[in-house]
């Protein structure tokens, strides 16, 4: 078993980090960090806990410590749930002391030498870590994940975008208040309501998709030069988040085709038969109310991204549409930089 | 007054007709029809009141009547909130009885002999009345409506069409259930989940957009060509469509100017001073987070349609994006074949 | 005019307050004050407007001040929307400066001196206002109104208790998430989910119900002896509380009795015709299913409590249960100190 | 492994048992019916599935018949999922024909041959089935379960009774939609909405509260005679019934020993170590705001029911308060009838 810590372990991320590593065949957690309020606390006095499963017993009683890396022994990994501010100055230093950072916050994530990655579109970014090494004489490092609702769009663009040129792509978002944190949307805001802004989202979607999709050299990335538009929303949704997909491509294609490449979709996660890998990161229902996130977020654990409604708009056949779903602080945050960790653990 | 009649009073749009003329200086309800189960009942017997204001003491002990010309006396207008199917065999007969059928059923909005109009859009369409009269030999008359989110949509396209080329148009929607009927959306598909359809109303946004806004050479409506692609999605909201907006233009544009056309957008029924046509058909929010349905869908008693997040694509300054929002029963049912009426009485 | 000042105005219940008093015909609004963050700014710039009509021209512009009566100029009556803690330290320096404080804090409630009042069911506890000025050297005074659901419950207990012996009520409340502030409630506590807890309002509502229908004997309020016990639940409501009652009386009842007095319920405020004061503080609905929140809590423009489910236990005749709606932040707040204000103006 | 059987699967409560049978230890799904429209379509044809895991490889290509004893061959035990009016008419045929009918429909629940079980709470009325059997002259029998906010509520009674004389219960519930079925409540009736009625509940929970905790002379049931009045409402919750109890005992009692008796409260199920019994049938919280439906109802994979919020009225120390919350489709339907199942086929 291979040692871990969560950074920030109290959050609404921290606590999914902790209910996901439950019962992990590699990862044992052995260290949880927050801040100086819950330091000396142990986790059940320090948690005001809110997954739908009660705290596993194996953390009950681990004693929190400051997100300090003096304070953090004998770990190998640490996954950080830290607000982007904390992250900025916490991470560097645990990867300094040595550890590996799977991170999802956002502090790190465009700087040109922290691998951005999703298992299934972009383990060769991985090889950053070597120029991040050298760079800032680490013997730890920071792997990064993308944006929650970046990364269920990507699974889907990824298998689209091996076999066509993509022009443009819009994007409206109805996103779940859970990736706010417990307190971040008011319900007086999603009662008979929603709240058209997100803030930093849609800079965030369309400056990371391209860097996903981009084209790397071993050293430098070079993003994907196609259009992304998004306009991101707020929704009365727990879990979930919902994304209407228009694409423009440069050329016609068969629909048939797009749905078997996104339904046949599988990459180096699945070969490798990691644990939090789902079968299939992408799977496409022809009903015509799918995909809904009550219903279809828990597909591949959390993992799976569900699309639906495909479809070629009639009088413009190079354009296509679909609706997608995808588990935001599963498959968007706590499981991908997991299973960021998992190909690390594999591969490394 | 004039003396009007509501096909189909006791749906939940017969019964927003009803609050809607409760004041009104020119029309008196005098007739109101139903399903054979409701003839012969006081309509406070008959109906099952949903509104948020109480029943209109005028039309509680009037007794509803068959949906039958024969049985509506002394009426000239007629509203009708019939169901499609009901409205394609009924309006018929009550213009061919000589009445003016002022119709939010979408049953004959696409006979090209019948007008489809938005009064602030394309009023000149109501010239087509005089062709229908003599193509059916009828001293009534039909003018409808188009869809809820077709309207709340043309509205923000108008002012922007009159000044610039567009090229293509996605509109991706978040509809309130309301437009439904009262049973027609169940809790377990709002509660904590959306719904990625609706039934038809993409064909009917797309179609009636172009129609809208095509060219009328007195006996014909060329539709307008440019690209219009949809995705309609139910979300957990009462009353008000919400709908996100990327239209990319056939130049590069004035953002400021845009926002201005579309807050001073004024037109025949502003200056006929028509009772229910808002000061303003379209009002500009400059805050990041509106448009909100529960806070501006009453903006011009539920008249006026509430844009916000006005903004241009960084990379592709051809690119508009905003946000919307309309409110469905009364602009965009009720409100809407009142304000037709109310033109048709002032104008013919 | 009277002009009157409202502290804490850029809260919910201080929009309330303004909404409300838009058009009275006695109060003009000529101060408003804020925290010091606020204050030097004009009222729209400060505030971030909740309501579901646009903010009233007549305050725009008003320059908001610190809750200091130095910065309140020429105000008769000022409203009191502050938190509990503020409300103690503020109110009783506007009552020394020579204003009519009418507050809808809880923190002078329970002051022996200082009258707890619902018009139409104690005025006669005005009479203490002279006992509070001797006891205080105060010429200005404070009176209070009860907490939301407390006054909603005590409507529709006093034409009872004016008939019966009550001899223990038993109320499970269904609060609305507005009570609690704008961000006051996360949304993640209520999508599909309640909370069965709100902090201090099951002693409120027992003490404050028994105070409101004690003896006075001009001096002193001695509280009434039956016993009240409460739960009080928060759930995904925006306005409108709902309380389901159960009444146990010392003797048999008839139960036609009791609707009759619960729907010609007339006092004070209705005699003196007060501008809003309802025409029935309490209205009775004969259908299985109201009262509902959305649909009845704006009778009586918010100030009428909606009572249904009216009925006997079969097996317990002397037991009586009912279930009751009144609109929280109208009756329940603003609304409820407003009527106060409106009292103390005609009758003192 | 018993072959099992299930009459009304493709409803709300047919997909709970289905999906709660997936892994059963003992019982093996053979047979699936359901209306004539159904019957002879696969079952993932016939069925619009709205668990949130997908429907079970073992049962998609079950080909579904009519609800008819001939159709279902070589099944030892049916699990009724019916409607009550059909339920009355089939499961007498079914246990006609030599069938366990497990049923969770009303029908029969108040014949007085028929048992009506909780398995920690009266296992002894089973001796009731010798008794049908002779009466009516079957191989089979039909055992029922309560309605669902009875089951909670009882749950919680019993070990109380065990121990205390109770005078009076009131109950005040808040209850989910979808034992209403998928369609049973409009999303109009639940956003920022609740309803305060629920057709024949209030009856249910009184009638057969009192006769689940009364004397069994190995014939009759004697129900108990302590007074329990109910009101029940519907609100905005997908799963999970949330009730607020006031208890007056006819003596003082000791909160902390209620506690024990709650938190302690094992019983037959438990002994058999039943696979669908839950280690606790009751758990108490301590934190002021629990229970809550989301986070409280998958307790013990949702057979656990939660209590919270235990005290006493300061006032009235023969009063005791509390609030529970139970799974409505888990240990309130599908659950309850499974768990009767599994004791009947351990000791019969």
């Amino acid at each position: 078993m291979v040692n871990v810590g969560i950074l920030g372990a109290t959050g609404m991320v921290g606590q999914r980090f902790i209910q996901l590593l439950e019962d992990h065949p590699k990862f044992e957690i052995t260290a949880l960090t927050a801040s100086a309020r819950s330091a000396g606390k142990k986790y059940q006095d320090a948690v005001t806990w809110h997954m739908d499963t009660p705290i596993p017993e194996a953390v009950k009683d681990t004693v929190v410590v400051d997100t300090d890396p003096s304070q953090v022994k004998d770990v190998e990994i640490v996954f950080s749930a830290l607000p982007a501010e904390n992250a900025l100055i916490a991470e560097p230093k645990f990867a300094e002391a040595g550890m590996k950072v799977a991170s999802n916050a956002s502090a790190m994530r465009m700087e040109p030498d922290v691998p951005l990655v999703i298992p299934e579109v972009n383990p060769e970014h991985l090889d950053l870590i070597e120029t991040q090494q050298k760079n800032r004489g680490w013997d730890g490092f920071i792997v990064t994940n993308p944006n929650c609702s970046t990364i269920a769009l990507v699974l889907t663009l990824k298998p689209i975008y091996d076999q066509y040129d993509i022009n443009r792509v819009y994007v409206s978002t109805m996103q779940a208040v859970s990736g706010a944190g417990y307190n971040g949307v008011p319900s007086m805001a999603m009662l008979d309501n929603l709240v058209p802004f997100i803030g930093g989202e849609e800079e965030k979607m369309e400056e990371e998709t391209l860097y996903l999709l981009g084209d790397f050299d071993g050293d430098n990335v070079e993003p994907a030069t196609f259009g992304v538009s998004t306009s991101c929303h707020r929704v009365p949704v727990v879990d979930g988040h919902t994304e209407a997909v228009f694409m423009e491509m440069d050329e016609e294609f068969d629909l048939e085709d797009i749905k078997k490449s996104l339904q046949n979709f599988q990459a180096l996660p699945q070969k490798l038969n990691l644990f939090s890998a789902p079968e299939h990161p992408v799977i496409v229902r022809e009903e015509d109310n799918r995909p809904q996130p009550r219903m279809d977020r828990m597909m591949g654990k959390g993992m799976t991204v569900t699309v639906g409604r495909l479809r070629q708009d009639a009088t413009f056949p190079q354009s296509l549409k679909y609706v997608l779903l995808g588990h935001n602080t599963v498959r968007g945050a706590a499981g991908a930089s997991i299973l960021n960790a998992e190909l690390i653990a594999e591969i490394m």
